[in-house]
């Protein structure tokens, strides 16, 4: 094994047969696969059966943790679930952070690779080498607070971490995430779906082997740096998190409102970060080692009693529940997310999927009949509430909305489908096309549909200096207007994607201000390994080519990697009306990002790319 | 300009209207081509006009330094030398050691762009901003020896260092290379003819400014660490040089011998790097900063009288004048490597035009007529010595020879092509594919043509450890056989290649055992760039593609890279009897690397490759 940063264990469940083993993959693989989505497609492929139900015995469900993970420095608490999406067919993972993932690295694991299904409902207590599947029945239908303190009571362990999927995951919401700590969530592609396919309600994890470091006083000393320069380098998301950006975007006009329709909202000062700080914020948290505290805990009393237990929005959550569905009750919105954190459901799909039903109803595409009587206008507070419940049980309309906005518009109908706001059937994040041209790029070729991890793209690098200087190393030198799809910006996406993809594979957190340099500083620490940018971004460049190949293994095609097309519709008021994405720029960068990539015109991945990024055996099974 | 390692100044002289000029480019100029080969075809896209007469005054002839020329530390006094080839009508250049390529810098200088021709001899002399254009009529005809000295005497100034092209550029002679301090040699491509036909026999150059380091603690301490382990790092080259490889390469069955027909030679003892040390050697000597001291300097009495002031052979020269020629006279091989030197001929392109001489002699395509009677067997060593003057001064045989072996082949008649081995032109160097099968696709597809920089690409990386440790940060982990030709010995050929072109980039020396991570700390110290790995193996990329558009612009096509059929013809004899190259392994691998790098099958860069690189120009420019 390597002499640092991994365990060198990969620990194998069956859920159906009750069999756990453990591989021990050699120091290459991880040099190749290094963790996270990388290491997780890479599973995908090799172990789930082509065509599996993503809801079925068949799905191969991994957590995964990266080379970085349970360092002594801010980003290395966060974990990855990956699998075959629910929502969308396709590859699908999202990302938590909090402790958990440390923790499974100081139990002795670099991932878990989950089979099967279980008969009755599980959980998962591992102990270092000590792994147990235990019955979970009593546990089934809570709150994620109640089940986290249940399993604690019960193992009566110091110190226990756990991961669950929620009710939302349970009843099998095609949305519902997984979450770490009660206040930490995989959010994404419906991974608590999965949990809940396959009846395992919670991973409870307690380690006691501190994660082996190659050069620990190297790794230390950055970690101290970060610690001592915090206030200057991230004092800002400190005070206020991700939720600074919904002022900030609303004044660009590009903060996603009416479920898209706009990009200016009237009532934004009631819901912004500095609104909340000033109202609301009990407490700020954070993660594993982390000294940014960008967490956010909110309490509110009545009308819309908000336990802080649960912790409290991130900009995303502010602008899929507020903004998005017109909502500026701040209260209200604090509700509805607290619900989603106890039901364990991805925030940005659950805004998506009522902002849709709010503007279907408008349109008159939902009537009286098909919300129980309910108005749904933009605005309606307690409808949005009212529907969080709905959707997390499959009642009522929220039977519908559970399934995401492309399987309900097309029930809906034809109609409807304009409205829908997705790609692959993955809701749009809360950042506009519109404002940075090659976000819509980057949401229409996501291996796991349109992605927030896709956001920054533009902005930050329009002008010489700052950002812009961070990336020199990646071989980009020259600002690129936002509102650019040159081929120019073509190849920054796709180098800023690789890089981003390797935080995916590193599985660290994107809001820590690691220079690239500094990234693979901790990387060589923490392996011993003669690493370079070159490696990593290859290895980046490796997940986009595995999930691609996965995704065209399960039938995807080039027409997947589509923008909606209201983001070809100009903006009629606000900071930018009249701008609209040129659907033409927009296909032509996307054929100029798949030939730059090495694929064809239909975006598959040539024989030679996968040789050149040391993928043989796919080519070869892509060629079977 | 940067903070260090350029001076940001390009001196432009025009030789036919005698105009001095300095262009200042940018700092992303410098990031994007570095120096050296990237540089120098970038001025010949930009400056030369298409189809120009190689030796015609259109030619754009550059002398190029890079980002680490003048640093205190190993392999930093070299330059490069580019123009369009008269050998081969392709992008040529070569490089030589010694301390000229810092003079040149610390006069203030990256790089000098020549236009034109004189009308008469002419030579440079740079002390610092004083350029002047000074006649040389009295220098024409003379050894490089009696240049160095009547130069330096008539410029009375101190420490002048000074680069040539000797009588045989003055005529013409297609191989002609460019001499620096009398025993460096930018050997290969011609470019001594090139200086001869803008009738520019010298440039003499003193620079008083240090080269501004952006870190030089961090590039003093490099250059000590260096010094300090030298007996460990590189005792080997300072007590043989390169020329131990005779040796090495005569047991492994790898010798070129008898114009590449043999890879054994039955005399080789006779000439090694030992049987040199243990008799001739007088000297060892070394370049600017470099305390490795590869270079020999010998010196012989009769019946070959060797003067050391040429120096002495390395082991390209010890084997085209010695094995390839069937010659085991130590002594005329030390007296043929010294007339090239003194009249400044490239030995590799004069040996194996001399060798397939003989060969042609043997099979009775030249006959006594055409030898002026001379008996031109394998083994005719006082043949040999005449035939470097002849080909000098385009005398008899010679003046058939002075054109390089294509063009000679094509003269005698079509059973003398299967004999000439060259690639492109360009002869092949003394290096044997068939037992490094990688290195045959790298004399392929060369844009120099055969090129011994394609060197070292297999053997090395056959097995796990040392060499393959070294290229781990490159993205190459597993080792691979010397006569594979898969896909993934095309990956490894890439990934090395462009890695090896950086090193033309920055103008470094092969032979300083710096690995990856030295080179890039060295980049950083002297320039103060955030550069990666990524960049500099991108730099190295670019300049793969600057040459493959510059060879498409002037005609060539992707039937050009072809190896001659006697590499894919089994041994005879020796140690590699029964091995051939596979043809259609090698065509197969020829297309798989087109397409890895991002070309079409006729070896065409796509313009989102172009644009991949940061060349948008050039994309615009092959579109037109």
């Amino acid at each position: 094994m390597t002499s640092g940063g991994y365990r060198g264990k990969i620990l194998k469940v069956n859920l159906t047969d009750r069999t756990i083993n453990v591989e021990t993959p050699d120091e290459n693989f991880y040099r190749l696969y290094y963790g996270g989505r990388a290491l997780i497609a890479h599973y995908l492929l090799k172990e789930m059966k082509p065509g599996a139900d993503p809801l079925g015995p068949d799905n191969v469900l991994v957590f995964a943790t990266g080379p970085l993970t349970g360092g002594p420095f801010a980003g290395s608490g966060r974990n990855s679930v990956g699998a075959r999406s629910p929502l969308t067919g396709a590859y699908g993972d999202g990302e938590a952070g909090g402790y958990w993932g440390a923790e499974l690295k100081r139990a002795g694991y670099d991932a878990i690779v989950i089979h099967g299904q279980a008969a009755e409902p599980v959980y998962l207590w591992i102990k270092d080498d000590q792994v147990q599947i235990r019955e979970a029945s009593h546990l089934w239908g809570k709150k994620t607070a109640d089940v986290e303190e249940a399993i604690k009571n019960e193992l009566d362990e110091k110190g226990v971490r756990i991961t669950q999927c929620g009710l939302a995951g349970e009843n099998l919401v095609r949305y519902a995430c997984v979450v770490n700590d009660l206040t930490h969530f995989a959010g994404r592609s419906g991974m608590g779906a999965v949990m809940g396919s396959k009846r395992l309600r919670a991973i409870a994890v307690r380690g006691t082997e501190p994660v082996p470091m190659a050069d620990a006083a190297a790794v230390r000393e950055l970690g101290r740096w970060l610690s001592q320069n915090v206030q200057d380098l991230a004092g800002g998301m400190r005070d206020l998190g991700t939720t600074g950006t919904v002022m900030s975007l609303n004044i660009s006009g590009g903060l996603p409102t009416h479920n898209f329709r706009d990009g200016h909202f009237a009532g934004a000062e009631k819901i912004t970060g500095e609104t909340m700080r000033d109202t609301i914020l009990k407490d700020r948290d954070t993660c594993f080692a982390c000294p940014i505290f960008c967490k956010r805990v909110v309490e509110t009393d009545e009308p819309y009693r908000v336990d802080p237990i649960y912790g409290g929005p991130e900009y995303e959550t502010l602008a899929a529940l507020g903004s998005l569905c017109g909502v500026d009750d701040l209260g209200a919105v604090c509700k509805a997310a607290e619900l989603c954190n106890a039901y364990g459901l991805d925030t940005i799909s659950t805004g998506v999927s009522i902002a849709f039903a709010m503007e279907c109803f408008e349109a008159g595409l939902l009537e009286a009949k098909d919300t129980e009587g309910k108005s749904l206008h933009f605005g309606n507070s307690q409808a949005l509430v009212e529907l969080v419940e709905q959707i997390t049980r499959q009642e009522g309309l929220g039977a519908l909305l559970a399934r995401g906005v492309k399987a309900a518009a097309e029930d809906i109908g034809p109609e409807a489908i304009a409205l829908a706001m997705h790609v692959k059937g993955q809701e749009i994040p809360m950042h506009e096309p519109r404002l940075k041209h090659g976000l819509g790029l980057g949401y229409a070729v996501s291996p796991t549909g349109a992605d927030h991890c896709h956001n920054l793209h533009d902005t930050a690098y329009t002008k010489a200096g700052g950002a812009l200087k961070d990336i020199h190393p990646l071989g980009i030198l020259e600002p690129i207007p936002a509102d650019d799809l040159s081929l120019d910006k073509v190849r920054l996406y796709k180098q800023v994607t690789n890089w981003r993809t390797f935080s995916n594979c590193s599985v660290q957190c994107y809001f820590v201000p690691w220079k690239p340099h500094q990234t693979l500083a901790l990387i060589q620490g923490m392996t011993g390994w003669n690493a370079s940018l070159l490696e990593l971004v290859q290895v980046g460049e490796r997940a986009v080519n595995l999930t691609r190949c996965f995704n065209l293994r399960e039938g995807f095609t080039a027409a997947d990697d589509y923008l909606p097309e209201r983001f070809c519709e100009a903006f009629t008021s606000g900071p930018l009306e009249g701008v609209a994405i040129d659907r033409e720029a927009l296909e032509n960068a996307r054929i100029a990002f798949y030939r730059m990539s090495g694929w064809d015109d239909d975006g598959v991945p040539s024989r030679e790319k996968l040789y050149d990024l040391g993928l043989g055996w796919l080519a070869e099974d892509m060629a079977n």
